[in-house]
């Protein structure tokens, strides 16, 4: 039983943390956003959970260092100087970054590397997801996190050999490419097939989530097992033992 | 047990026709191609079925009509003036004529219309086609003719509503919207879904082909059929009770 | 804007239901449970939804009658004497009665009949659900609701041709049997799925629920519908217009 | 390029070996089937692929001795002097013995193992296979394997944790159970999908079979692989590297 404190907790990562704290083995230590005493919340915490914005990494990376205690963070959009910052402050805590806290997704990942580095380019590769209606961007974040996984088990660059959006006189599949499809619907919360197609027999990893609370309960599986580890930078894979 | 003839012989789809008939209940009366006697087949046979070219119609119609036997129209590529032949034909002979004899698409097609009428605008449709490596045009005949079917349940025009090869920065998913989506690899025969995405709730209708004999076996099934009805034209809809 | 009385409010589908009016263009004109004066609530109603008990429905029914206003009845677990209460209040107000309240499930078992109708016997019929861990009968009734289609719409009885719990020596599948398979884990909220399986083609139909509030959903766009229409007995298949 | 032999050549495998290496790059030295000789097969071959019988398979073992080549063993039904026959064996030659040529289910099962021992007893297992409407046993022999995998993967003895054939009142899932399900229709020629089930999120691993070919090619693969290794015993794993 962890005493768990959350900085970012009136975005919508930060809510879904709190709500699930509530009925978790845990204790929620407390909750701040934008101008709350992150020093304080640290003092009381055995470990902290960061998604507010880049521009509060320092000052969390800071108080996490004053305390003694680890941290995860699970903020988007961190440039260069926020690594290195990070870099720096693994020196003296632990430190967990990653841009996907789901368990699910982790280990897709591991698999596609895998089942790429081991099957030849005879095995097409082809990635599809799909998503709620609201979504603006295609292909998900996560589909091309799962490109790169591929491309890394088959020792090839992904912007080289992506195929995406499809449409029209698109000539034969070009061999050892990465092909991308994008479906939008409904509430979907977001699934994902990595398909490895060869001479009459094919190879499909998929991954589903129900709802976006996954990613919520990642962070905090992600915040149990940090606790106790020696100063370090960690990712999502050390957590599943990979 | 039915003669059943050949035109286009030795085309993909009249080498598929001959071989599937060589262990079935019917008898084979005949395969030509090119410069074959169409005339001399159709008096042996009690039905053609046409796989050759639109060059060939004409004289595939009159032969048909000659012998007074029905004839089934897979040719592809067809003009107005082809249509138009059959159309006149049809007043002497039963034709059924078709740009695809497989039976589950053509149920397929139906109930995506069913579906598309009874659901509202609030569920989102994406057709979702899977090919073999070789295929060179996105997205295939098939998906595009369910677009149709689901178009056409919902009073819409299809042109006016596709949304096609998603990539990058799309914005929100328009309402109303039919999305496309193809994926390549492999040896895959043929695979189609259609999906209606609503609030938390989906219902996906699907059709995979193991291998493209189904083809004719629709053809076969196709001309069975046509057997002793009376002159007109005639479609696959038909052939399942539609 | 209709004014929505809920019986039944302290129960699983009850309090979704309030939950769900709350953020609805609809007013909860209120919501009782066991004791509850429901006079008053049909009184200040335009219609009831009652996920009650069986006990309560002839006291439910009456409400209606006394206030002039329909009723939807999702209460599962009625007998004949229920049935021919329904019935005899039907003469009165309109009465819909369900036992599955779902859009997406109501029209897929439309589908579902229509496909076993067109298709011959050559296509084997197998139905498929997966559900979360704590259910504890299988197949669930939503499968052998599809059943029941299915086999309806091939002209036979499903218990005799049904195949359940296949293991170990099974011998080869019965012509005209329509099988059945349960996955159980995780929360899955329900997937069904219907397959038709023939010579080197399949088609299937598959209904995935994200979460069980599209139950509450179905019934209150059931409740709106029936507001308004003359007294009789109606059910889901009406509601999209079946 | 190299000279193949085919010991079982009339069974059903070995006339699918015999068909595949008339349009591949490999020599086919040669097919026998009951009463050939072996050993003047062996002599004209740079390996053999055994797929006759368990009682010619000391015969087949001697003849690969005898010429010094290795031999590739797929037939089914060893007992434990059988393998003790193949253990003495392979202190001469290599020789690779499986009972699934397959290269995308042995990879598939490697993935199973990797994900069942990461991912803790709060993912539920479940196993999922379809095949055609002639098959008599169930589940597959291919779902029991991945069974296997994924219960050592999770350090379980399969036999205690199986959950087969639910159907009526099973009560609720048990905590650490591995699931199966089996459908059968039409003439699919095998599909097996593994689904780990947790806490609104699922990973599912499938594997699809266009048709039973691919067995053949996986053994030409093994075969290829085998020529030139040194004396030892080898299985499908050390084909793909695993």
């Amino acid at each position: 039983m962890a005493r768990i404190g959350i900085v970012g907790s009136e975005g919508r990562m930060g809510r879904a943390l709190m709500t699930l704290l509530e009925s978790s083995e845990h204790t929620l230590s407390g909750g701040i956003d934008r101008g709350g005493n992150v020093a304080a919340l640290a003092d009381s915490s055995d470990v902290l959970v960061d998604f507010s914005s880049p521009a509060a990494l320092d000052g969390n990376l800071h108080a996490a260092i004053g305390a003694g205690i680890p941290i995860v963070i699970g903020t988007t959009g961190l440039c260069q100087h926020h690594h290195e910052a990070i870099h720096r402050a693994a020196h003296a805590v632990a430190v967990l970054q990653t841009g996907n806290t789901s368990l699910g997704v982790t280990l897709l990942a591991h698999l596609v590397h895998e089942a790429a580095a081991r099957l030849g380019p005879d095995w097409d590769i082809e990635i599809l997801e799909m998503h709620h209606r609201m979504k603006v961007d295609a292909p998900s974040g996560t589909a091309l996190l799962l490109g790169e996984a591929a491309a890394d088990g088959r020792g090839i660059a992904l912007d080289e050999h992506s195929e995406r959006g499809r449409d029209g006189h698109t000539g034969q599949r070009e061999e050892g490419a990465i092909g991308f499809a994008s479906l939008r619907g409904g509430t979907v919360a977001g699934e994902h097939s990595v398909i490895y197609a060869s001479e009459e027999e094919r190879l499909t990893l998929t991954h589903v989530a129900e709802n976006r609370s996954i990613f919520a309960r990642g962070a905090i599986r992600a915040a149990e097992w940090l606790i106790g580890r020696p100063a370090g930078r960690y990712g999502m894979p050390q957590v599943l033992g990979l």
